[in-house]
């Protein structure tokens, strides 16, 4: 299946995103995911929708070992490829529904905002459950669950045009979300937060941190992040792989 | 400070409600929260909390040795006394933030919707932390962050009065929440899922289960449940004491 991020309107829409511009300090969700970061040095890394590289290269700089860094987009690893490039990191077009991870061969498995992609999250969690080292550290972010649950993704809106507030609805009802993101139809997953703690918990993970993401500083001036403070958008999740299921 | 459950309009308004008039399987989350208890027998539990007593007798029931069991509220031990009478059950009239625990006492530290109330969670969290056994077990349930958030405690609705969703909203502004319930203002405190989680994780706990409960099978007919499942309600969490923080 094709990507989304394939298609040359979406991706240069995607492009100049703050995020996509500025990489790492451009996300807002960074200072809480680095905080959560293990020690780098050494590990050997899968990173599951690598985007342009820039978790990748990070570890490279925090002294990993060797990443293997997955993405299903054929256009996003040939940027990665050019802005992020290090022997160390093997990039790699692949889904990462069907790709087999291997059985304990790493020490972390990061992943920046793609499991709300994911359709089946139980079989994703299993496959990354086999793939650790005994020991070893699962951390990603992605979209919140009161954020997925309703559909549009977007605010309520006055007359005026002014937010009323972020609608929440349709929570317990699991399943496909077709969302706008930059103009563009994308199809995600909602799953209540039950969901997605219970079944690393029960799958041989320990739950070591959740947090919910807050504006830093320095994009506090951003238009589009000026209202962040009013609903969570974000989930980032760390588990560590307590024996072998 | 005297407790909103001793005003005599506002008692007698909660008495009439299904959860009060069914004990437990009146209340709407008690399957899950059963789902996640410990094996009780011979445990020496605290519940705070305890409202008319249908925890701690049910606790009885399942063979605990004995229980302390705390609320803010005469009017509630009163009630207490006359339907949860049980020799291992010491009704006890006191103010969870005030009141010392003691160290090392309990097997089992349980609380069904009071945490919401609670001004200061993370000296209550160390104060549960302190009174467990070691290996000992946190449980409780709470209203959850989705939705107490906004702070109307209320749906949407469309001008045919129609609900049209659950308003989300002042997310990550932590604090106070003056709220209407059965009719009254009732003083809350929100807080995120970051903050209940993190300071369990922070403070000594491993978290073992976060689940939000579902409308019951037997349930789902009444009115006041037809629209749960479009908003998650509550939060149960449990945690285990892992060291002497």
């Amino acid at each position: 299946m094709k990507s989304p991020y394939d298609d040359s309107s979406f991706f240069s829409a995607y492009s100049s995103m703050t995020r996509s511009r500025l990489g790492l300090d451009g996300a807002g969700e960074w200072e809480t995911v680095r905080s959560l970061m293990p020690d780098a040095a050494g590990m050997s890394i899968l990173d599951l929708g690598c985007g342009f590289g820039w978790h990748a290269a990070w570890f490279c700089r925090q002294g990993a070992a060797r990443i293997r860094a997955v993405d299903s987009s054929v256009s996003m690893l040939e940027k990665a490829r050019l802005f992020n490039n290090d022997e160390r990191i093997s990039y790699e077009e692949g889904d990462i529904e069907s790709l087999d991870f291997g059985i304990m061969q790493y020490d972390l498995v990061f992943s920046s905002l793609v499991f709300h992609y994911v359709r089946d999250y139980s079989t994703l969690i299993r496959k990354i459950q086999s793939c650790l080292k005994p020991g070893g550290c699962l951390l990603f972010s992605l979209e919140h669950p009161a954020f997925t649950a309703e559909g549009s993704e977007d605010w309520c809106y006055d007359e005026n045009g002014c937010i009323k507030h972020f609608p929440l609805d349709n929570y317990f009802r699991e399943g496909e979300r077709m969302t706008g993101f930059l103009g563009f139809p994308v199809r995600k997953y909602h799953r209540t937060l039950t969901t997605y703690l219970s079944v690393l918990l029960d799958s041989g993970f320990a739950v070591t941190a959740v947090r919910e993401p807050e504006v830093p500083e320095h994009l506090k001036g951003l238009e589009e992040m000026k209202n962040e403070w009013r609903r969570p958008m974000m989930l980032v999740i760390r588990a560590e792989k307590i024996h072998t299921a």
